[in-house]
C-alpha cells in the first residue's frame, strides 16, 4: 500500500479525559500539510510530564483539551513530507521534539519570533500551525500533546521540530534523547555551565536527574552529590558519576544544611530534577552564598504552577536561579550533537532503560511512573518490529 | 599634634539604639592594628541601608550590636597604617568597602576563602578582625558599621577593603563609588550584562537604580523603562539615560503586564532596586519568558529576610534570578575601574548628589532618605574642609 498522500489508519493509545487510563484505539492520521513531516513512530518513551498531564490535571494543573494522544520522548522514520519541506525525505530516521525552539537565541521581536512564539503557542494547546490536529479517532479531533503524539504508530510533527538521525545508532535508545536525558545532561553542561573541580548537587534522581549527574561527571565536577528519598535509585547514580548519594530521610537535619556542611559552605551549582517545590527552596539554599547557581530543571504538571518562595536574602547574597526548558539546547542542532557524543560513547542511554513494553501494555508504563519503579520505559510501537536493527527501517 | 600612634579624639554620630536618632559625641578612635589603616573621612553620603538599620530595626530585620557609628559611602584621607600594610601611606586618597571580597572569584574552601568568610562575618557584625572595634565614646566600645563606619571624622578600616584614589578628583563626590552608584552601575555592567540593543527595565529610582539605568545606557540598550510610583524622579531617570518612565499608579493593569505590553513579550533584563519583594516579583515577571532575566540588586535591612514568591514555572520557561552585592564589582579592582571611567567622565556621579549637609546636621539626612526627598546627600565631616580641592587634603 502506498502510504504518502492517503489517510493512514493505525493503533493510537489515546486519552479520553483526566484520570482515566489509555486506550488502544484505531486512528486516523492525515498526510502532512505545509512544513509538516509524517513519521512512523518506531519507540518512545514514557515521561512523568505524560503520566502528570492524565493524572494530575484539574490539581493546580493547566487543562488542556481531551481527547488526546500523549507522548514526547520519541523517534522514528519520516513516512512521507508535506509542501515546502526539504530538510527531509521519506526514510530518513528522525527525533521529534516538542519545543519549536529553545528561546535563547532570539529574543527580539523579529517576525520568526513571533512564528515561533505561535508554534509554541500551538504545541502546547496540542495543534498544528493551522490551528488543528492531524489525528482523529471515532470523527473526533484527537489533540496532539506537545505537538507530537508519539504514543500513536504514525503522528505529523512540524519540520522545524525534527533531528535527523544520521549515524547507524537503535532507534529504541536514542529515543531517550526527545526529553530527559537531553534536559538534565543539558542542565549540568549548557544552563549551570559545571566547571572542572567544581562541586554539584542533584536532587532526584528521575531519568532527568541521573542525566544531570551524568552532565556534571562530563564536565569534570570534583563532588557530585545525588540526592533521593528513593535509595533503590543510588547504584545507578553511582555509575552515571555520583560520587555521594544522600537520602534526606537518614538525616535529622534539613538535607541544604547537610550538603553545606558536606562541601563546607555550600555547592557550586544545584539542579532540581524532581520538579518538587520542597527540593526547589532546598537546591537554592544547598549553593554557595557567594556566587552558587541553582537551576529549576525538573517539570511536571502538577507542579509547574505552584509558587517556590526564596528568602529575598538567599538571592542578594549573590546567589542565581535559572529555569530551563529541555536543557537549553539550540533544538535540532543540540539533539543532533547529543546523538554524536552518544554514538562516540561519550554519552550513556542504555542504562537509563529500566524496562520494554508494547503499545498495548502502555498503562503499565503509567504505573512504573507513578510508583517511580522505572527510571525509562520504552514503547516498541510496532511490537517485535522496533528490536530490528535500524539499517533494516 | 602627631596623631599617628595615639588615640584620636574627634566627632561621630553614634546611633544607642534602634529608633533612636543619632547623637554626635566626641569618640576615640585607637590606632589601627596589623592589616588595618586609619583614614580620616572627608565625605560620606546616607545610604537607605543605613537608616534602615536604624529605623527599621527588629521589625523583621537581623538585630546587630549597638551603640554602633553608621556610614558605609565614603571618601577619606589615609592618617596612618598599621603592621603590614603595605599598599597604603599616609596622605593616601581612599574609599572604604564594606565588602571584603565579592565571593565570586574563589568559591572554594582555600585557606583565603575562610579568612575572606571570616572577615565578612565580622563586618557583619560590627566589628575588625580581631573581634573588636576600634570605636569607642563613653567607655563603651562602640560597633562599625560594615566594618566602615564612615560617620565619624576618623575610623579604621581592613587595608583589603580599601581602593585607592589615583586621579584628582573630589573626595566629596567619588564617595557615592561606596555603595550605591557601583551597586546599581555594577548590575547593569556585570551582573545582568545587559547587551547593545536589548530592552531594559529597573524598578526603584534611588541611587542605585538610577545608576543602574545609567549602566544600561553605556551598555547601549535600546529600550530603558524607568519604573517608580515617585514621578519627581523621572527627570533625572531620564537624564541619566530612560527612554520611557513608568509610574505603575498611572495604569489601572499590574507594572509588570504594562512592561510586557510596551516590549512585546517583556524586557531581556530587569534590575530590582528597591529592596521590595513586590516590586521582586513584578521585575521578574517582566523579563521575556524566553531567557529574560531578573536581577535583584536593591538591598534594604527590613526587606533582607523577606520571602519572594516566585511561580516555578516562571522561572522553568527559561527564566533567570539573579543575586548581586555590590553589583558584583571584584572589590577594589572594580572601584578603581570606575574612578577612572568617572575622570574620563563615562559615568556621572555628581547628578545623584540632591543635597550636601554637615555632619551636625546628619538627622536631616535620613530624614531624606526616610521621604525619599533625596537622592543621596553628602556629609562633609570637616564642616567646610571637604570642599577644599582634594589637591590640599
Amino acid at each position: 500500500m502506498s502510504t504518502p498522500g492517503q489517510v493512514i489508519r493505525c493503533k493510537a493509545a489515546v486519552a479520553w479525559g483526566p484520570g482515566r487510563p489509555l486506550t488502544i484505539e484505531e486512528v486516523q492520521v492525515a498526510p502532512p500539510k505545509t512544513h509538516e513531516v509524517r513519521i512512523k513512530v518506531i519507540a518512545t518513551s514514557v515521561c512523568r510530564a505524560d503520566w502528570a498531564y492524565l493524572y494530575a490535571a484539574g490539581t493546580g494543573t493547566k487543562l488542556r483539551p481531551f481527547p488526546l494522544v500523549l507522548g514526547h520522548e520519541a523517534a522514528g522514520v519520516v513516512e512521507s513530507i508535506g509542501p515546502a519541506v526539504d530538510r527531509f525525505s521519506p526514510g530518513d530516521r528522525v527525533i521529534p521534539l516538542f519545543q519549536p525552539n529553545c528561546g535563547k537565541q532570539d529574543r527580539r521581536c523579529t517576525a520568526e519570533t513571533v512564528q515561533r512564539r505561535k508554534d509554541w503557542a500551538n504545541a502546547q494547546v496540542g495543534v498544528m500551525a493551522d490551528g488543528t490536529s492531524r489525528i482523529s479517532c471515532k470523527s473526533q479531533q484527537v489533540y496532539q500533546y506537545l505537538g507530537v503524539a508519539s504514543f500513536s504508530q504514525y503522528t505529523v510533527v512540524s519540520d522545524a521540530s525534527l533531528a535527523k538521525i544520521r549515524d547507524s545508532v537503535p532507534l529504541d535508545k536514542v529515543c531517550l534523547l526527545g526529553c530527559a536525558v537531553s534536559t538534565g545532561y543539558g542542565a549540568a553542561r549548557n544552563v549551570c555551565k559545571v566547571e572542572k573541580g567544581s562541586r554539584c548537587a542533584v536532587f532526584g534522581l528521575g531519568a532527568v536527574g541521573l542525566a544531570a549527574v551524568m552532565g556534571c561527571r562530563a564536565a569534570g565536577a570534583e563532588r557530585i552529590i545525588a540526592v533521593d528519598y528513593n535509595p533503590d535509585l543510588f547504584d545507578t547514580a553511582r555509575l552515571l558519576g555520583a560520587t555521594d548519594c544522600v537520602n534526606p530521610k537518614d538525616h535529622s537535619e534539613p538535607v541544604q544544611r547537610v550538603l553545606t556542611q558536606m562541601t563546607r559552605g555550600g555547592v557550586d551549582y544545584a539542579m532540581e530534577c524532581a520538579g518538587s517545590p520542597f527540593f526547589m527552596g532546598a537546591a537554592l539554599e544547598s549553593t554557595s552564598g557567594g556566587g552558587g547557581t541553582c537551576a529549576l530543571v525538573g517539570w511536571t504538571e502538577a507542579d509547574a504552577v505552584e509558587a517556590v518562595s526564596v528568602s529575598a536574602e538567599t538571592i542578594l547574597m549573590g546567589r542565581t536561579l535559572k529555569g530551563t526548558y529541555f536543557g537549553d539546547w539550540e533544538g535540532v542542532e543540540g539533539v543532533e550533537d547529543l546523538l554524536d557524543k552518544y554514538k562516540k560513547k561519550q554519552l550513556k542511554l542504555d542504562e537509563f532503560i529500566t524496562h520494554n513494553l508494547q503499545l498495548e501494555q502502555i498503562n503499565k508504563a503509567f504505573d512504573y511512573v507513578n510508583c517511580r519503579k522505572s527510571i525509562r520505559t520504552v514503547i516498541r510501537l510496532w511490537e517485535g518490529e522496533a528490536t530490528q536493527t535500524p539499517a533494516a527501517l
